[in-house]
């Protein structure tokens, strides 16, 4: 990136799901997703800001940080901000960085592991809440299958506030991911409605628990692969938990003996 | 509400919490929330359509069904339709209906009844999720404390999917909770990152469970008249859990015993 029309331009671009994947960049967004993402180890190619940022003391700390880490700072007008900013509020401040690369084939497993397996998941603020319930909860990695939503996408990384920073989600095809499960010994489980209550069969030693689509559930590939369906005791006539809800009290009931 | 002005005004002005408050209604947008409101006890006012619903089969069916129940069914231009909606993608429908009338008083707590607590929550999102969890956990009812966003909002509304139509929100002050909670013999428990990791403490055969604000927590008054503080254990350096998933995490772990 060179200058100011160089980063406000890679910034629009990289709202295209295409253009994130070929350069291998994301958007963090906000005050606090820009802090979190300084206090990681992403590497940062540049920063813009406008006007609406120096409006709070937190914007002009943000500010002051960004200076002296001597990083690329790009100030633009508020409509070229706008224009470039893909969720609401930014509050004058967005970065560029670059996505880590983490592969399947490169996730250690510790003895008791715990994996996240997103299946299809639609909507952006529920896969960022997933990756944020993931690291919160201990899971070692989110495996995100084709058909789920760019967990890079500006609306996730909002609304991970910075946990996928250091637990970055890791793309993989139900294939690869059928493969390295059971070269690690790594059970798989399944959340469904029809699965059996949660708390009957005894919890796998190293454990990967899927979450399926918003609307549909697990894909009819996902359940085929499951070693098991479990579902959460409901209140009768009550319609359904949203998937990260769902997600949560499976990750803290299965997790590790202790 | 009379005619096509009537209720395109109406809709507009229930963008605002006080005109909200006033007249006792709300507005529910989008196909799913419009089906699971026709499908509750609740009155419907009235329902405005634009020429995008004809656009689905499930457009049409939902207009056959809004057709045979002789519902006010107002239909308006695109543009002054998006003027009227308050959520993304309302899909081309919205209908307005009375709040119902919940008050703390008029609740009965079965034996081992959970109710759920929002303390100061700001997030619409969070406040539509948070109800659809505790219906579907099985909690009596959600008290909403002052400091929290309008339950009646349409973008709480439309996160809740339907669920507070038969689990509606009730609006207290935190000294007429503390009455309610001790006349009925029910514990009050806080969710706080600083409370005994769950599972310690006995659970009370009455409970209710309070969550608090996105970024700080729960009030200091809250705190102070809570029973037990717990937190949900954690991987370490991680920040946080988003508060619907926190408090589907205990409304599972703290339910009745069976």
């Amino acid at each position: 990136v060179s200058g100011r029309i160089g980063l406000l331009t890679l910034a629009r671009d990289l709202k295209r799901r295409k253009a994130r994947e070929r350069q291998g960049l994301f958007v963090a967004e906000g005050l606090r997703t820009v802090e979190a993402l300084l206090a990681s180890p992403l590497r940062v190619r540049g920063v813009l800001v406008c006007d609406t940022l120096d409006r709070t003391p937190r914007g002009g700390e943000l500010l002051s940080a960004i200076n002296s880490r001597g990083l690329e700072l790009v100030r633009v007008s508020e409509a070229d901000f706008d224009s470039a900013a893909d969720t609401e509020q930014p509050q004058g401040v967005l970065a560029v960085a670059e996505q880590p690369e983490r592969r399947l084939d490169a996730l250690t497993l510790g003895a008791d592991a715990r994996l996240l397996v997103l299946d299809g998941i639609q909507d952006p603020g529920n896969v960022g809440t997933l990756l944020r319930s993931a690291a919160a909860l201990g899971a070692v990695a989110s495996i995100v299958l084709p058909g789920t939503v760019d967990p890079w996408n500006a609306k996730v990384v909002r609304s991970a506030v910075g946990h996928q920073f250091r637990h970055p989600p890791v793309a993989a095809t139900l294939s690869e991911l059928g493969a390295f499960l059971e070269a690690q010994g790594c059970a798989l489980w399944g959340a469904a409605a029809e699965g059996a209550p949660l708390g009957q069969a005894p919890v796998p030693v190293r454990l990967a628990i899927a979450v399926g689509n918003e609307g549909n559930g697990l894909s009819d590939e996902l359940r085929a692969a499951c070693h098991e369906l479990v579902s959460i005791p409901m209140a009768a006539n009550a319609e359904s938990l949203n998937v990260a809800v769902a997600a949560g009290i499976l990750l803290h009931v299965l997790r590790p003996a202790h």
